[in-house]
């Protein structure tokens, strides 16, 4: 790929022409259609910032210059020119990370990829240098135009155009959309500016003007006719008070580069709005309707077409049956924060368009105006990202339930997502949510019970309800060999030793560690209590009968449903012990989600191991295994193990110790 | 007070003259001032919108018409005019709200009193009643312009302007300030606005025009020269597509009419800019340069003045000791979200304004700015009311705590506050962060305490660190007897019956439960393990030398301190049962700290019975105490009570059972 494999550093782009570098765009994204159709990935974003990193990277010197991208997927392109050309293990375990990575690179800074953070980081970035006196780094943040509907970006805004002398550029990815078109005032202001004459101008005087030095802003003042308008506030921006510059062609290396020199010269805060076209270059990406090849499966990338079947999703399902629903229940509505077809939600947007609210990347907002829906008297289903239910806590806990609307969020990829690593793991929700007056939890295990429990949540009155369940592919149905309390049993044998109750899709797992348990002896029970809050007010007296009571969720374990069992049980008196098995309190680096589980002990033979030792008592020392979570860990470390564990210990291969680092704290 | 005392509802407003309002005004002013001096309350904000509640509540038919107030302590004057004429428990238990609270009137809509939620509640009623067919439900949102900097309202603006058909009133009352003055941007922009030529054309032009019915737009817009402009868009609400009207006279009810009006009969969201000053009519509120008298104290109405000392604040004590290590320490710098005052942050910026960042009402840009100065080499330290950090739990997970960064949060306002109700106890804090790998929380239990560990925070490497203590005056000093692995031993007895630990400030229950069951014969260890977040690893070893582990926090029960206490003892195999005293999972109504504390069953004793019951066996029945939290009452309620546990609570007046209802999902 001649002129690609050359490419080291940033420092190796500062000294092509301008011919070698539309060389070397046509390489790189011939690179990422080829590499991402092997792996998947990020594809339309990366295609549509080929020219901007590279005029970027040779107008700033990375990494004494901080170059802050938000939502990290539109970096592919920085991490090739940084030195970063192995993209074979492209968000796989021990690959690269699909955003940036600071273990990876001094060139990446943000690693959290929730959207509208950059213009924050920036302002704190180039306050703290400017107030250390530090005067040789400057500070850029990329944006999309998607991401400036977010409020921490108005939030950012708002104070940068404050800091009239603060140096600081940003800079506006515009290509139109988040992963769908981009909603709201915003972006029809900025379709206005994009038409507005300074365009052709600006291309054409920055043909004229191009020079390889920075202009400094005062002789641009003085330049008269037209160029003043040039690099004046507008629109918008210009009534906060920003310096504004464009729109620029973002696929227009030279023009590119003219503003961002101009805009480094520049004593201030400046906006330099870069109109680029998401998946440029790829017919595809770019006739795709939905959202322009966004993130791809393994593809062929001939066609563009996904090379394996996908499998029904937790999420096709969740969409066939809302849409179900809503033709009885014409008080349903639907609600995306700029996700209406990740979340499922586009099926009933189709059926019901009137229906259903696209509010840009803006949970906050969905989150309360459904309250002000349910008020209203419809029922509002908030469709999210379980991560991504962060950003609305407050308003979960504030707006809906303080006020007792019956608003149901759809939480999809909940517990381990994997490959997009540590900020897109939904592993946080059931924890957080505990805190939650009135709030009510349902952990479907398949597509049954997730059809099942959406109903019951659409039936739940005076209050909030939640249905979480992960990413990927569903699988089939788990039966239910009896009821309980509103509970499903899963397998009840005769003897009373373990009760297990498992949360949604770990009913799989619940029934593989019960089975291994079975195998010697004891009697176990698997109860997938549905709703897993409020803890179900029978537990108590069931868990009474046991010997021990095991929980396995995918959630944190801190703060999460054992930990309420566990209470539940201290409340009620019960002395039963538990043995709470989740996600450790740490960051999970990508890799698949069910490596990404082992790495926490959440499979079969770790959680069996672990539980047999329990019930085996805790006489003999014994070899730890090799793969073990934390909490195995200290359990296998205990003197006093007794002989039968150990015995089934080793016969899954256990023998030495290899614990996974676990912040405690 | 004549006039005032005739006002029933709203609809005794619409009959009165434009010289009986203005009567009205001041007899409502003069009650405001004499009433919030008697209970102390909110002030500034209320005097500032008497005119404008007079001219909402003529114009729109409430509750028929949805008045929609943005944080709440401004609708003084509604609850006046709506029917609420006592005042004399104003904030008290049993008395009115401090804010609007739907059990108190069917004229209140939100009760959640964080800034910058009006706007989607009102996008959310305004497109529920579209989609269901209501067209004689007007919907209006009050806002504050300090509010405006809170990204929600952005975010709500974003999609407000969008939805071009949508009767939506936005009233910004633009007073130029939150409790501070307004910053960014924005407030430049409002300033701008202020100034334009429109004021007075409108003034005039409505003098002439006024009229009682509603003009209709198309006949406005046709009418030439100067009114055009007055209902055209404005500067960037223009350019988000808002309808602008304004800038209003605030204090001018017939201006003020006028303006809603029209704004009502428009066909779409329209924004009524209403100027308005804090504290107007009352010369010691007006002159205030602090905060216009936005919350007082029980005070002289004559001279302005708390009638009372504060005794030293909690807050006081932790502003002098930042100037302190500032003095030595040039890297600190200090962060609020419009809070300079209130969280002890002034101090600082008195003798360091080049290192205070005033953000606005912005808790996500105020977190994620701190994640950008900590990257520049700055310790930030972030102020900010417990409650509030919620609206930020997103950026302390993935913007400071994955990227290690070492921001310090300090949580004023911890706990429960009381008075405030529901939306201010800071409650919420130690569950909601337990979540969050690498973060460590201090709780000083006095002022020696909090300035320990506030430097002790402020050496933490690679991660934030939490100092949080409550409300109010900080008492007398605790003194420590003993030091272990780094906890403070507050008391040792010879025996080991009972191991309390106490989360901060609750030592002093703690100590006091001691005593009481330490009269009883039992051998009690009190420590407080200062860091609370992660659990002392000394705890479980400790632990398992005792009977009984009782924690007492200030905090949610759910997910709380004692919580994770529990899952460390269950981790390292340590038996000992757990006993976990908090706040439980339900919105606590307003009252004093203490009165609210013993609703909780927060008193020495309650939880002195609670840990008796336990110390004593369960082998008799015994009569349930009056008020006990809903743990107790199960406690009490065992059939298998011994009889010493009951001898001790008869012995404290218990006979009854009136539990505490408790929202247990």
């Amino acid at each position: 790929m001649g002129l690609l494999e050359s490419i080291r550093g940033p420092q190796d782009l500062r000294v092509l022409s301008g011919e070698e570098l539309l060389t070397l765009s046509g390489e790189i994204r011939r690179f990422l259609v080829e590499q991402v159709s092997r792996t998947g990935g990020h594809l339309g974003p990366n295609l549509g910032t080929v020219e901007l990193t590279l005029a970027l990277h040779r107008v700033f010197d990375s990494p004494r210059d901080r170059i802050v991208w938000d939502t990290g997927h539109q970096a592919y392109v920085h991490k090739i020119v940084t030195g970063r050309h192995d993209f074979s293990g492209l968000r796989q375990r021990g690959g690269l990370s699909g955003y940036p990575c600071g273990a990876e690179s001094e060139h990446d800074i943000v690693e959290n990829s929730h959207a509208s953070t950059a213009l924050s980081y920036a302002d704190g970035l180039a306050k703290g240098y400017r107030l250390r006196g530090v005067t040789d780094r400057k500070v850029v943040a990329v944006i999309g135009d998607g991401a400036l509907t977010g409020g921490m970006a108005w939030e950012a805004l708002n104070n940068i155009a404050a800091a009239k002398d603060l140096p600081l550029v940003i800079v506006v990815n515009d290509n139109g959309r988040s992963y769908a078109p981009t909603i709201g005032g915003l972006a029809d202001h900025l379709a206005t500016l994009r038409t507005t004459r300074g365009y052709e101008r600006f291309l054409d005087w920055s043909k004229r003007l191009l020079q390889p030095t920075p202009v400094v802003y005062d002789t641009l003042h003085a330049i008269k006719t037209g160029v003043k308008d040039l690099v004046a506030p507008q629109g918008m921006f210009e009534d906060l008070g920003l310096k504004y510059l464009g729109p620029i062609d973002g696929h227009d290396i030279e023009a590119v580069e003219t503003a961002l020199r101009q805009a480094a010269a520049f004593d201030g805060p400046v906006l330099v709005h870069c109109l680029t076209r998401k998946g440029n270059g790829y017919p595809h990406a770019e006739n795709d309707k939905a959202d322009c090849f966004h993130a791809v499966r393994v593809m062929d990338p001939t066609t563009g077409r996904p090379t394996t079947a996908a499998g029904r999703s937790w999420t096709s399902v969740f969409g066939a049956e809302l849409v179900t629903l809503a033709e009885r229940r014409p008080e349903i509505v639907g609600i995306t924060a700029a996700m209406l077809g990740p979340t499922g939600l586009d099926a009933f947007a189709e059926r019901f368009p009137e229906r259903v609210f696209d509010v840009g990347i803006a949970e906050q907002h969905a989150v309360t105006s459904a309250a002000g829906l349910a008020m209203a008297g419809l029922r509002p289903v908030v469709a999210v990202y379980a991560t991504f239910l962060n950003r609305a806590f407050d308003q979960v806990l504030m707006d809906v339930a303080l006020h007792g609307c019956p608003v149901v969020f759809v939480l999809d990829r909940a517990g381990v997502t994997g490959d997009d690593g540590p900020s897109h793991n939904g592993m946080w929700d059931v924890a957080m949510l505990q805190a939650v007056p009135g709030l009510r939890i349902a952990a479907p295990r398949d597509a049954r019970t997730l059809r099942e429990e959406l109903r019951e949540a659409l039936r739940v009155t005076g209050g909030p309800a939640v249905v979480r369940f992960p990413k990927g592919a569903v699988g089939p149905d788990i039966p239910a060999v009896d009821e309980a309390d509103g509970m499903a049993v899963l397998r009840r044998d005769a003897g009373r030793d373990v009760l297990v109750l498992s949360v949604g899709a770990m009913a799989g797992l619940a029934l593989g560690v019960a089975a291994r348990i079975g195998e010697e002896g004891f009697g176990v029970t698997v109860v997938d209590p549905r709703w897993v809050k409020p803890v179900n007010a029978a537990i108590p007296d069931m868990a009474r009968r046991y010997r021990l009571v095991v929980t396995v969720e995918d959630g944190l374990r801190a703060g999460g449903f054992g930990s309420a069992v566990a209470q539940e049980l201290r409340d009620a008196g019960v002395g039963t012990p538990v043995a709470d098995f989740g996600i450790p309190r740490r960051f999970l680096q990508h890799g698949k989600r069910a490596e990404v589980l082992a790495e926490c002990g959440l499979t079969v033979e770790d959680v069996s191991a672990a539980v047999l030792h329990r019930l085996a008592g805790k006489n003999r020392r014994l070899a730890a295994p090799t793969h073990v979570s934390p909490w195995l860990a200290k359990l296998i470390a205990d003197p006093r193990l007794a002989g039968r564990a150990r015995q089934v210990l080793a016969s899954n291969g256990y023998s030495g110790h290899r614990g996974v680092g676990d912040q405690t704290h």
